[in-house]
């Protein structure tokens, strides 16, 4: 007698109908999916209280084809002049166009879509095809006073590309998306915005192969969204790759740029370093489209050579001694790890039961101590010249071992870095049965860090039956980043909103940094002037107010720039 | 019989008396004195075609006390305000204290004082005793319309300091030099802007004694001001120090600011990286004292293991062969040098004839090939962990092997090291007999170095008699600087500035940056909006426009802010 399998939910595995709700709020591509293990659906059941019956039929999957009739709100003769600007071929009126692109993917917005409901979408689609066209339209929309929001990989998680104003939405990835030059010499690439992280990435490991280069190169940029993601995404909104703790964050990859403003045009130059004043390349940086738009960027690229990768594993008995050694890993002046990220207890433990650890090694481990609850994994790898690699990843080592921890080998690491960028894809599912998975983050130094992580899971795990996995993932000298990820059932789309909220409340009052690698954009852009104080807003508004007087570059509310006092949030 | 002990000019060893010219122009230390070595005589002599007898009188030593009457002109109940706020024995309306305050260090200001002229002096010189004193002051002159320019170490070889509109001198490095706080959790100091290189560095190395500090600390900054430079300083004019490969740029180091500006107060986040809009603190940086005064400074401190410090020196055969080993160490991600010199063709031989290099030495390079005028010097340093010191050194060696080097031990590396700081002083022995040495400088990419090389030196080789040393001293990725000395003998100060602006006007042409760590100030000011580009201008006058309306911060063509067309310099 065969035993019966389990019941598993019907996970979707159906790619959205093209011009259904669904194919806009879907991560990546559409026929990609990652869906919860047998061992993450029973953890589901247990921490919500739900059973099979529940996971019986999905709710709310935003099938349907999108119904929704808004006409453009721009007059026929600013239509037919942007049309004449990038051809009657790049620009769409059509509402799933502006819909599609007026979206990111926040969880809000994924569970608004699910069930119908479209926030502010642009007047008109625009693709441009070139620096000339951007440089014709933002003139034109000066000029017009018609808001532009600039679209790309369209991964915001902060409500960036959300046209609250109408206008047009500008798709820079369509078109200007090449790679434009390496120089080896100077080991920089140049290229448009619009490009694609396995674009980018991908032309720099082939480089002997597809530009006759002497050798292979690395962007050493690996966000989450790294495929859906742009290169010109990455530095308007000061992301952070998964290698950041050797590379760099987005920022620092940035040698130069070029953009398209109200104000004229601005191309900054590429020396490695100089002392010519304030530095406008980095005001540019993190601006998220409201001062223009980028055309072109000058990165630093690295030698490429995998071969020399080491990975690295361990588990430590506790948070506080994960902790200290990554701080002294992370200030030991022998070298930097690419990949570094400890776990706090709940995501190890929850980790080792839903992706496997051989129950043989569970005893060992317990029996020397590291406790359920209490211990904590740490996972990387070392990148670089071979002996170099060879030598940190010694270090780190001997680091580990200092503080209690047990070496697990490379195979978690290889595990982490084989399914990093298909996470994403499990949150459609979740939410298909009323299941929300979201993530906030913050950047913090050493000495708040304790207190932040204790802070914002107190307010969590307040909230009955929500699960608060968190890990640091990006270390520098001074301290490093606390990444939650969280999963509740929540009413309504408000329900959620308010709990969001008190979330960064927490991080907030703890002392996070409102957002380490996210951005800003409409989301947390509420908090803003009392995170960064007043005056420092005044600086950024009087660079808006250089660069764009009409306010036409992505108003509404992006980067707190034009909030009214009572849109604030005080704390 | 004995021989004849040769001739040896009477270089002054005669402190310069309290009020007098000289007082102001010396550098360093009033009784610090390097003179001219007998071998530096000697070439002086031959390249100049210069006899004994043209060194047997000292010229223009500008012994005289200073001779100056400029009554401020400042209202009497203006100078009691200022006095109210700091106290009458924080400010000085005295002319010596005036126009010492108003002077740095450049060639013109040395030929100019020693001859006793005395150029655009400030008001009043005002001591603030703490950011209190400065918030109001800057509120003050912000109402009264009366210019600030700030002093701290005072070693600006930019004009920098040059109150040319009158005004007030702040002096922030009397009162406000105190190391405030170390943070060994996250690593960083927090100081008062007017401290001076060596109490912050011996405060850091000295922490558990002097703060019961568990470790000892580097600020990792040592620039050849270093003894007479501020961290304020370093920051406002993004100097560089000679550690720069390893420690990053002072730009790098600051973690957050504190200024007062006449728009307010801003106080910036000291999170370690953070995605929460264009920075704030990015801007300060090199803002010369346009803005505002800053009044606290946070940086990032590192381990001080001075044990694990390893010297390297080399001979490469020529200077392409220099430059391509010095590009691969830059690039070959094992690591980094602290220190990392490689000396042009000329100043390798002159190095080697200045600073002895035994004959036998040189007839062993000369057979294998080292031939004088081909050879170039490479020194450094290696600091961190010590297996780290270890690796970086060895790989060091083996690509400088492969450029053909041979290896010259750790000598000439820390011979450099222990006279690093001290170079400056010969100036004022050179200028006593009518002999200027001078030094321009600018970041430059791998792939324009050979061309900015080549093209600096033809316009400087092209006048007869003049000496041109060139070294790259920081090295990047992606590229390095070229710092070039020369030396001649000029009529007048005004032949003498013509020549620096041909020199400017070549690094420009041939692919430099204006400057690598110098800073603008106003010497290099009527190149920057051709350099920068007028956009980019237009965006730091706005950032003027919204700290400073009233003008009053460090006004007359700093950075080239309100410079008028026909002071502009286009190529």
């Amino acid at each position: 007698m065969k035993a019966k399998k389990p019941f598993q939910p019907d996970w979707s595995e159906e790619p959205p109908a093209p011009g259904s709700y669904r194919s806009i709020f879907k991560y990546g591509d559409p026929s990609g999916f990652k869906h919860p293990s047998g061992k993450w659906y029973a953890m589901l059941k247990e921490e919500f209280g739900l059973n099979d019956r529940d996971f019986a039929i999905r709710q709310n999957e935003g099938r349907a084809p999108l119904a929704l009739e808004r006409p453009p709100r721009l007059a026929e003769p600013q239509m037919a002049a942007l049309a004449a600007i990038v051809g009657a071929e790049n620009v769409t009126a059509d509402e799933y166009a502006r819909t599609r692109h007026a979206y990111g993917k926040t969880s809000e917005e994924m569970i608004e879509l699910s069930r119908g409901v479209v926030r502010e979408i642009a007047d008109l689609v625009v693709h441009p095809r070139h620096k000339e066209d951007v440089r014709r339209i933002v003139a034109y929309c000066h000029a017009e006073r018609i808001p532009i929001v600039v679209f790309s990989g369209g991964s915001s998680v902060t409500l960036g590309l959300r046209p609250v104003k109408g206008g047009i939405t500008l798709v820079v990835s369509t078109h200007m998306n090449r790679f434009l030059e390496l120089n080896e010499e100077n080991q920089t690439a140049r290229v448009q915005p619009g490009i694609f992280g396995p674009a980018y990435e991908k032309t720099l490991n082939q480089a002997p192969e597809r530009l006759r280069a002497g050798r292979r190169y690395t962007g050493g940029h690996f966000p989450q969204s790294f495929e859906y993601s742009t290169v010109g995404g990455w530095v308007l909104t000061l992301g952070s790759g998964q290698a950041s703790s050797y590379y760099g964050d987005a920022a620092d990859l940035v040698v130069s740029l070029e953009m398209v403003t109200p104000a004229g045009d601005i191309r900054t130059l590429d020396y490695p370093a100089t002392a010519t004043g304030p530095k406008v390349a980095d005001l540019i940086k993190g601006s998220e489209g409201a001062f223009g738009v980028l055309v072109e960027v000058t990165l630093r690229v690295y030698r490429h050579m995998p071969a020399n990768r080491r990975h690295f594993s361990f588990m430590f008995p506790s948070w506080p001694q994960a902790v200290e050694a990554s701080r002294e890993i992370a200030q030991g002046e022998f070298g930097r790890p690419a990949v570094y990220r400890i776990s706090d207890p709940e995501e190890t433990d929850r980790g080792l039961k839903l992706y496997g650890m051989p129950r043989l090694v569970d005893r060992f481990l317990q029996k020397r101590g590291f406790a359920p609850m209490a211990r904590c994994l740490c996972l990387g790898s070392v990148e670089g010249d071979r002996d170099y690699t060879r030598l940190v990843t010694r270090k780190i080592r001997r680091v580990a071992r200092r503080y209690g921890a047990a070496s697990l080998g490379g195979y978690a690491s290889r595990k982490w870095a084989r399914t990093r960028y298909s996470e994403p894809y499990m949150r459609e599912d979740l939410n298909d049965f009323g299941i929300t998975l979201d993530t906030l983050e913050a950047a913090v130094n050493w000495d708040r860090l304790m207190a932040l992580h204790w802070g914002v899971r107190e307010y969590i795990k307040e909230r009955p039956r929500t699960i608060c996995m968190t890990h640091a993932s990006h270390f520098y000298p001074q301290g490093t980043n606390l990444y939650f990820i969280f999963i509740g059932r929540f009413d309504d789309v408000g329900e959620y909103r308010r709990f969001q909220a008190g979330i960064i409340d927490r991080i907030q009052a703890h002392g996070g940094s409102l957002s380490h690698h996210h951005g800003v954009g409409r989301l947390l852009a509420p908090w803003i002037e009392s995170h960064l104080g007043g005056t420092s807003m005044d600086v950024l508004r009087a660079l808006k107010g250089h660069f764009d007087p009409h306010e036409v570059m992505n108003p509404g509310g992006l980067l707190g720039l034009d909030l009214e006092d009572r849109d604030r949030r005080t704390p």
